[in-house]
């Protein structure tokens, strides 16, 4: 099977499991490689503050990738004004095979003008958003359009991971990387979405992503 | 609600999903801290190679942690024979509500002599090894007995993780949080576990895992 090269953007204010989902999936592919990438090299801080996450490459010295991701976080909003780091996108995406993001790493892709006329989605509390650059915010676990896949929130990703694999290795590849990380989920509660959640939940939730605090379990 | 503090504890050869995955969801329960811990301070490198990840506390500044999390890895072969560790484990133990491991991270806790007599889980390729510490392999996704908490392969610390926040902060908070991580889970195939896989699937992974190589994929 071909090699694939991915590069995953990080940022200060990245929120680690956008990023580190889709990796573990990713780097359970035989011959496929993953490199952690920024505007500067070096470590970057989660949105928690608690975890560093290091960046190998700075984006000036990276030439390519096959897949690029950007994760979400409140560190995105600096990044929708970030030039540098769009630019970049835009012409990383030049050459890539899936330009991807998850959660409001969605919303970078739209501030890079890469999801004009495009289905996509992103964390449930920031779909709307994504009508200002241009696209059609549809919702749904993961969205293919085009070689734009955009992935739902934060824990979405590993989903969107294992369809990639099963694009580009098939389906077999993919199986074999969902039992290595045994994801046979069993979530003890089942409120992973608005539909689902009991409605205090949900506005409870609401209200404390409204206020820009975090944590955003806050309001319970 | 009570504040908890929980220390993650890293090492090189670490599998980041095991760590990650609890880590995202604790760290979205208000009040709730996390320090990533290790024998030494700095950063630590994935099994992979490709990510790096800072501890920002050595062992011996640890006083001590309402909850320790191991999670597991080819690293984790390492810290069966690493006395600093599992003294460190057993001191730390005495003190905590929860002491928890994810995939092979169990594996440790049982070297650390805090398996004897418990029922367990972990990894599925890596069960039967539990028994050498008296620990009673039952599998399952988590197993709760008494104060230790321990969860399967790799991605099942997020399973485990909400079931401890239920516990300890209560079910309107898990829900919150499973809410904040969209923890709705659609995998695009159901492989996720060697009930469920393909036993031409099964028997790749497990081939691959035996003969030590990794990724776990390459077998397929």
């Amino acid at each position: 099977m071909a090699s694939m090269k991915t590069a995953i953007l990080i940022f200060d204010g990245l929120t680690a499991l956008d990023a580190i989902g889709p990796y573990e999936v990713l780097r359970n592919v035989p011959g496929w490689e993953i490199e952690f990438v920024a505007a500067t090299a070096g470590e970057k801080r989660t949105d928690s503050g608690a975890l560093g996450i290091t960046a190998d490459r700075a984006l000036t010295e990276v030439e390519g990738a096959d897949i690029v991701l950007v994760p979400g976080g409140a560190g995105t909003r600096a990044l929708l004004a970030d030039d540098d780091v769009l630019s970049w996108l835009r012409e990383v995406d030049g050459g890539t095979k899936w330009t991807t993001s998850v959660c409001t790493g969605s919303l970078v892709l739209g501030a890079a003008g890469l999801l004009e006329g495009r289905r996509a989605t992103g964390h449930w509390l920031y779909l709307d958003p994504l009508r200002a650059y241009g696209a059609d915010p549809v919702g749904g676990r993961f969205v293919e359009d085009g070689k734009i896949v955009t992935a739902a929130g934060v824990s979405a990703g590993i989903d969107m991971a294992l369809h990639l694999v099963g694009r580009e290795a098939g389906p077999e590849v993919a199986q074999a990387v969902q039992l290595a990380i045994e994801y046979d989920p069993q979530p003890p509660y089942d409120a992973g979405s608005p539909a689902k959640a009991p409605a205090p939940i949900v506005e409870a939730v609401t209200a404390v992503a409204r206020s820009g605090d975090e944590p955003v379990g806050r309001g319970s």
